[in-house]
């Protein structure tokens, strides 16, 4: 079904699908990369954990009204998606005060947001991901106006269903970050992935941390951190 | 007139005024500093040429109906200002990119914006004054959401005043900071001061950089150049 590797990005590679433009196979890697890849490890199935996570959290939110690129999951790293043009803007949300706002603008740690925080970032490695404002991404990207406050409303969507959808696994959903693009027929859709590696989720009974912090924090064992997240979503159903 | 030393800032003393709590003595420096007070040095004058520049602003200001703090020019280095309760926000109208911008977004030197672009920071130097958007700043000041528009707003028609006010005296607004405070009646009125250390001005002949950049870049003598702008200001009336 892939056919040519069209981007290689730090966490997934992106192919093309033989006969069918408008769909991509999205390969997720088991490269770990933090503070804008100054840190990198490669961790044996973390891209397995990431492709099966991100498929559930992509079917739930399908389930829930929410349209994403997500077609299906084809094996184990692999899942197949609808062709998007990635506007480069990470569009992160925030529950609760952790990681780098706290270092931005002094936001005391575990702060509640009520309501969530909506905060932009423009995709640009060379600059180190800034933080924008709204203004700056009609700029910088091709969004309009109106475009820019429905990527806003659906992020805080998303987050609504997937406060949810952790909390049935017993974990507080903190922060995520994502991404958004445009379909063929230009509407835009949630985009790349959902997964530990993308958003904050603390164990709700005793705290601890069960995402990507683990690596950027040295706080233990990934995989562990990850095939138990699977397990619990597996036990779920 | 003035009375105790309130707050010494980098660029100003404020001082209480005797028997009326609601008025103030700012008391113009010689200092100039840059790259969140990296860069120090003393000009012999500067404080005088703020002092009057800034007077001169804030009266065309007034007769163009925009509120501020400002009642007159005391003497040569000192104005009388309404005692506000400064809002902890600079806010930074860009009609051309030249700058920080041009570092942080990575926007070309020289844009032009049409609208122009309206900055959030957040007045604190220990984080280094960083970039917020409308949400942190409700977060992490008192301004209510109609307020923080007010004052976007009110920074709009400052800039096209002020373009006008400077291109009189063929100078281009590349851009500028404000600062707004609460007045003793809850209002929010201008604040702070308008002067070549908190605009960046063009010669509209030459080119030529005619405001605080003389300094941050090493361009040439500070004092004459800001005596060029309160020159030209004199010449007009």
């Amino acid at each position: 079904m892939k056919d040519k590797l069209l981007y290689e990005g730090k966490a997934k590679q992106v192919f093309t699908v033989a006969d069918n433009p408008n769909l991509l196979v999205l390969s997720y890697k088991n490269d770990a990369t933090a503070f804008n890849g100054e840190k990198k490890a490669q961790f044996q199935g973390k891209g397995r954990y990431n492709n099966l996570i991100s498929a559930k959290v992509f079917e739930y939110l399908h389930e829930h009204g929410v349209n994403s690129h997500f077609k299906e999951a084809l094996n184990e790293t692999e899942q197949l998606v609808e062709k998007t043009t990635i506007i480069p803007l990470e569009v992160v949300v925030r529950n609760v005060a952790a990681g780098s706002i706290v270092r931005r603008i002094g936001m005391q740690e575990k702060t509640i947001f009520t309501p969530p925080l909506v905060e932009l970032f423009y995709k640009k490695d060379e600059l180190g991901d800034p933080l924008i404002n709204d203004e700056h991404a009609l700029l910088l990207t091709d969004v309009t106006e109106a475009e820019l406050n429905q990527i806003k409303e659906m992020a805080l969507r998303v987050n609504e269903q997937l406060q949810a959808f952790f909390k049935e696994i017993h974990l507080q959903l903190v922060d995520f970050k994502l991404e958004f693009g445009r379909n063929p027929n230009g509407e835009i859709v949630l985009s790349d992935e959902v997964s530990p590696d993308t958003c904050r989720l603390w164990d709700i009974a005793t705290g601890e941390k069960m995402d990507k912090d683990v690596f950027r924090e040295d706080l233990g064992d990934l995989v562990t951190v990850y095939d138990n997240i699977l397990s619990r979503l597996e036990a779920k159903q």
